[in-house]
Parts: structure tokens; C-alpha cells; sequence
């Protein structure tokens, strides 16, 4: 996934000569903490954030070019850059959004930490039994009950607790892969298990064959 | 984990009756964006961000709860909420920070958008090669470098390129499971492609059991 894909292209933008006044309403109206501040190309010049105004707004300054940040203090993405660049600068800089560029230094998206994590949190978002149809699907010859069998007895060797096979099935069903690795404790945790129901089920096969 | 977990202590507070200058600055020396209105006892009464206060400034509002949202327009979390909660409730309301309270309804600490990103990618970043050791881990009597073949033949099967075992094992290495998972294409595809490892290991093991 590239910058490009994840970025808002519906950002606003202001430009240098802007009145401080006039800029905060803009980013009153939609709800923005920050906003590019551009050229009449739409290059990007300069940065601001809602606590710059607030600032500005108490001294008296008149215009954005007054309150701003220089581009060379920005931290900005190009279009073709990993999305997960995003994400390390999110986190490493503590930012809320982050603007895009294309190849002519032309701003054309922003992106904000609450897509990132919108995004991060859907790329996870995904049914745990979503994991076993990829399983049965590569397994072939073990059936679906023989995956919820095997798994009824992995649980409850690593919990417990017994469990049927048609109420593992019917977690697996409502749960989503991140709330499996929250509550396992870990991706290496949750990925043992994983491995211990496709090395039972591959077991149970080979006898099976045997007899 | 649970919201108390992931909380940042260490938030800034206003009162009602604070100036909305001093309660600009405030936020300004912080760098927050926004912070809960509380009173003597530190109980949630109300919410500004810096958009209030930009807006307030503008519109010569003197206190700080001529401005607030009241408690009742406010997303908030109890302590022992599962901080899965956040990444729901930020990305749903596309906010940038949550404040949360204990059972009396105090305000010990408020949950913000990097640090979701950070708790998110972090929870990813683990390398791809820690799952490989729990896989050897599980798998008793599959040696590493069995693994490693394993992978190298299942990687050139499905990208159709020849890798070395030795190259396999230095890709894992560097690789963290956040990045397989971008490169892959998504979760179930990465995980097939490791049954197709393990299920190539086991039946190399038992071949040789065989001999």
C-alpha cells in the first residue's frame, strides 16, 4: 500500500497571506487540526496546527505566513512512499496528520492518525475463521469438522477448559484475528496454537491413511 | 489489555472557570489538541479542543465553559474497558483523543490517537522470524534448517522465484509480520503460505521416520 492509497484527497489548504482569522474559521468548519499552506501552484510552503492559531490569535498576528511553520520543519510524505512510513512517523513524531506530495512537491492528500488507525485496525479486522477456510483450503483432505475437531482439543489442552467443536467454531466465527491476538497475549502465542491444530489434524490424517 | 493499560497519565486538565487564554496556553506548552474540563474532584465536566478555543478567542469568549462540550456530548472510557474500545471509538468518530475515567467518574487518564498508532503497529511489529521459533518450538524434532528448507521450496512454489535457505532465514530476520502482511497481500494469504511450510515439514519428518 503506497501513501497515495491511504491519504484524504478532501483536505483543505490555505495560503500564505490568509488572515489568521479567516484560516481558523476554515479549519473550524471541517473540523481540522491542521491544514497545508500552499502556493497559487499548490506547493506546499509552510505547516499550521489549531495551536498555532490559538497563539497567533492571542499576540495579534495578522496572517498565516506570521504563525507558520517553514516547510523545511515539516514532516511530509511523497505519493509513492510505503504507507507504513505513515505509521513509524505517526507514532515517532507523535503527529495527527501528515501531508502527501507528488513529484512537483504539489500537495494532494493529508493523512490523519485516525485512518491510520481506521486502516491499521481493518487490515486486522479479519474473521478468525477466515484463518481456517485458508487452512482447509491448503490441508487438503482434512475436513472442516476434523479442523474444529482438532482445535476443540488444542484448546483445552492449552486452557483447560473443555470445548466443543461446534462452540470453537461459533468463537472463531465472531471473532476477528486482532481480538484473538489481544486476548492470546501475542501473535507468537496465537500462531502456536494455529500450529498445534494443523500439526494434530495432519497427524490424525496420516493414521488414519495408515489404517 | 484493557484502557487503563494504554492511558497516558500524564494528561493536562483545565477548570470552568479558567481563563480560555490561560486554557490556550495550556494546551499550547503541552502541544495537546485537547484536554477534559474537570472540577474539584477531578470529575469529567466537560471537553475543549483547540478549535473551541480558536473559535472562542475569535468571538471574545472569557471562560473556559462559555466553550466546552458538556459531559454528555462526550466519548469517553472507564478505566477497565478493553482498549480495543479506543481503536473503535477513534476511528468510528474520527477522534484524536479519549478521555478515561475510574468509577467515580475522575479522569485519570486520556488515550490519543498516535498513541493507538503506536500501540497498533508495535502489537505487528513483531519480526516474522519470532513466529518461525514458535513454530520450531512446537513442531518437536523439526530441526531450524529443516524449516528453512521447508519455506525456500513453498516461497519458490508460489512466487516462482528461487530463494537459498540462507536467504529465506535473513528475509525473516529483517522482516517484521506487519510488513509480510502488507507484502503478502493480507492475513489469510500469509498464513497459507505457512500451513503449506508446516505441513511440508511434517510430512518431510514422517518420510524420513519411514526410511
Amino acid at each position: 500500500m503506497k501513501a497515495k492509497e491511504m491519504m484524504d484527497k478532501n483536505f483543505i489548504y490555505v495560503y500564505p497571506e490568509n488572515t489568521v482569522a479567516d484560516a481558523s474559521i476554515k479549519m473550524e468548519n471541517s473540523r481540522r487540526f491542521t491544514t497545508p499552506v500552499v502556493n497559487e501552484e499548490m506547493r506546499l510552503v509552510g505547516w499550521i496546527t489549531s495551536l498555532d492559531v490559538t497563539k497567533g490569535l492571542r499576540e495579534g498576528k495578522k496572517i498565516v505566513s506570521e504563525i507558520m511553520h517553514p516547510k523545511e520543519e515539516i514532516r511530509y510524505l511523497h505519493e509513492n512512499d510505503p504507507s507504513r512510513l505513515s505509521v513509524i512517523e505517526t507514532s515517532k513524531h507523535k503527529l495527527i496528520s501528515i501531508p502527501v506530495l507528488n513529484e512537483n512537491d504539489v500537495v494532494t492528500g493529508v493523512i490523519r492518525s485516525f485512518d491510520i488507525v481506521d486502516t491499521l485496525s481493518s487490515l486486522y479486522e479479519v474473521k478468525v475463521s477466515k484463518i481456517y477456510e485458508a487452512m482447509e483450503e491448503q490441508l487438503k483432505g482434512v475436513s472442516w469438522d476434523e479442523l474444529m475437531e482438532a482445535s476443540a482439543i488444542i484448546s483445552r489442552r492449552t486452557t483447560g477448559k473443555r470445548i466443543k467443536p461446534e462452540d470453537y467454531e461459533r468463537n472463531i466465527k465472531n471473532s476477528t484475528f486482532g481480538e484473538a491476538i489481544w486476548a492470546t497475549g501475542g501473535l507468537e502465542r496465537f500462531f502456536t496454537g494455529l500450529i498445534a491444530v494443523g500439526e494434530l489434524v495432519i497427524a490424525r490424517k496420516v493414521g488414519k491413511a495408515r489404517k
